[in-house]
């Protein structure tokens, strides 16, 4: 962009939009000695003029309820989408790459639901559409597939890319609380939201892989095609069982190619507890991958957050500022990414971890571990424990690899024996 | 670059150059698709031309000794120095910037030493000069720094960023084996080089820290000004007392910002052994940075090797590759950056630790603290150990923050009581 003043039309005045806001005023010196170029939030659109704000745009930035304000606006170069939701941002983001002109968002639910048709359209009319405030708050992953590790093919890319989450399986492991406790403790804290289904389900971190599965892999991998187990129902009892086998347990978000054939989850996971991983805690958010040139790589930091956020946003904002060249949206050519090609979650092969509860009896142990032996699942380690034996004994198996089918068909064989007083746990190893 | 095959001349066919000819032969088709060029490694200047390889370029490189067939070639796009040294280096870097070649190069060494008029030369020319691997092989630090977190004011920025002395420092750790033990070992498997100098001294993280401090300040900060404190008088005593108290002994190189003056320095130092980057093993690398709107960041990686460097150099020829805009080289728009706002080491302040070997007698540990407290360092914690009293008994302090002139008064005196056997050991704690 030529223009030594660039106007930003901003869509949302909430968390990330004050951030951005805060940093542009505060860092205004500094990003003009980087871009030679001032940017100027020139409009604001919101939901209600009225409502106090607890930060203060320059005195010649205009409110608006208006999308016209922003759209119709021939001087704003950069809409900067921070609304949130789907359908709004949607209209938006489709008319202003319609009408040339780039978009900053950070909205991984629409980028992930309807993010093929976006960058189709954002790449016939050659304009911007950035994202690198989608996933991770600060942490620049987007620029770093898109650009650093372009050279490379991802063999495996596994995240903490929820901080709700994490601050919830880090609490439970550290404090020894429950689920319910922990989640209360995490919406007091206003880490958690009043309803937390995206994040406790698995909902948001799989908008994000689908995210870096298009970065990483150049493919569309739909969402409805992942794996996706949240953390609701994970039990205090397994995370304490997990630490004495020296595991964490963490909401991973993954995404491994399997010779061409690609398979994404999101799933509560076991890591052993000197992995890189295993030590990213509380609201803090890290990727790890693994590229056949550059080999493993960790980026690490805050996932969320006004201020992290809004630097993400801003990273956008300037490269879109700096460059004359043809975008680069997705990191790749193709107007249309082609549909991933996909590994059946069947025939996934993980290490895995069981917990069974069963009558303390002679033959337990033998019929169990006869079917996993007929399912192919070999086993690693077998811990039994005392405990009130009306309760059931709990055993744990720790399996070597074992493909998904194979694990699904033994546990449906377990279950149904009489001596299994409850339904069997199950979690991966990574 | 319009054109549709990028020619590249490069200069050395060592690890580097080995590996980045790899990884263009073996994701050539993955370039291509993110790129819509081809990558051609057309010139490769090497000393001797009957030298084995072992990797083999296409059957239509060409191989000379002649500097001029890289040069004088208008079909050479990008220069790719990865020969080395100084004198050869800058002088090749030099006459291609003036030609209006492109180049890059992973000569951490050059860019600290002759970087400002480099990269003045490069701007009055209006061409890139790229160096994504000269810092922590494949970590996209450059590039993170440059772009990503361009709206950032970096208030501290911590890496470490030599591997070998990583290797070596992890290994007295953890095997409890002398600095010399571990250092034949290192040399043994190819992790040190014959001559470890500027490894184990500190110089070529220093050279690093010079590169990172342009990037993070837009500040040149000279080499000579840097303090730079090497491992090779770390004594395993002092990291099994450290490991004791909780703490890790690694060389960092760090920067930090105190009210706009830079401290800079390259330094073994304590860490609390939950730092994450105390977790940083082996011949890792990692940078961890505080951004006034990003906040900690931390990148991780492979810091050396052919083909995690050579993915940081494909990274920049795909960047020169992709772009039609002036050149980002080095995050700022002056072509000369302004000399750094320093504070005088004697200014620094931190927390330390100190180590006396004294005579068991009474009244030492009254005099060495009453010396402490003229001099205004506070003491949190105290450890006296027994050992054979005729080699001296060692006290340990670890002080609360102290400014540096203070620390090397309080030495001076305490050096010079009779009591005292051995010259007194200190280390900065972080």
């Amino acid at each position: 962009m030529n223009n030594t003043v660039i106007n930003l039309g901003l869509a949302g005045l909430g968390t990330v939009g004050s951030g951005l806001v805060k940093i542009i005023q505060e860092n205004n010196d500094w990003i003009v000695r980087r871009l030679g170029k001032t940017l100027k939030v020139k409009t604001i659109m919101v939901r209600d003029l009225d409502k106090p704000r607890n930060v203060v745009p320059s005195a010649d930035t205009t409110f608006t309820t208006s999308i016209e304000d922003l759209l119709g606006d021939p001087q704003i170069d950069i809409i900067v989408e921070l609304a949130g939701g789907i359908e709004f941002p949607r209209q938006l983001i489709t008319q202003a790459l319609e009408r040339g002109k780039s978009v900053v968002t950070a909205n991984k639910a629409l980028l992930a639901e309807h993010g093929p048709e976006l960058f189709e359209l954002a790449a016939a009319k050659g304009v911007g559409l950035y994202y690198e405030a989608s996933v991770a708050g600060g942490i620049p992953i987007v620029q770093t597939l898109k650009e650093s590790l372009a050279g490379n093919r991802i063999k495996t890319l596994t995240g903490i890319l929820n901080g709700t989450a994490n601050f919830i399986m880090s609490e439970m492991s550290e404090k020894g609380e429950d689920f319910s406790t922990v989640l209360a403790k995490a919406q007091d804290k206003g880490y958690a939201e009043a309803d937390p289904t995206l994040d406790i389900e698995g909902i948001d971190a799989a908008h994000k892989l689908v995210v870096l599965i298009r970065l990483a892999y150049g493919q569309d991998f739909p969402l409805e095609r992942l794996i996706i187990e949240g953390i609701s129902k994970v039990d205090q009892f397994d995370i304490s069982l997990a630490r004495e086998f020296g595991y964490r347990v963490k909401l991973l978000a993954q995404v491994r190619d399997k010779s061409g054939l690609l398979q994404g989850g999101v799933y509560p996971a076991l890591l052993r507890q000197d992995h890189i991983l295993a030590k990213v805690d509380g609201p803090f958010n890290a990727i790890l991958l693994e590229g056949n040139a550059v080999g493993p790589v960790m980026l690490y930091g805050q996932g969320a957050g006004d201020l992290p956020t809004g630097s993400a946003v801003l990273a956008d904002i300037m490269a879109l500022a700096r460059t004359d060249s043809a975008p680069n949206n997705t990191g790749f050519l193709e107007a249309r990414l082609p549909q991933a090609q996909i590994l059946a979650p069947e025939r996934t092969v993980f290490r895995h971890y069981f917990r069974f509860t069963v009558l303390d009896r002679p033959g337990v142990m033998a019929s169990i571990a006869g079917v996993m032996g007929e399912h192919n699942i070999s086993i690693a380690q077998v811990v039994q424990r005392q405990c009130a034996p009306e309760a059931g004994v709990p055993i744990v198996f720790l399996s070597h690899s074992a493909q998904m089918n194979n694990v699904s068909a033994a546990l449906e064989t377990i279950k149904k024996f009489s001596f299994v007083l409850a339904p069997p746990v199950h979690y991966r190893i990574i």
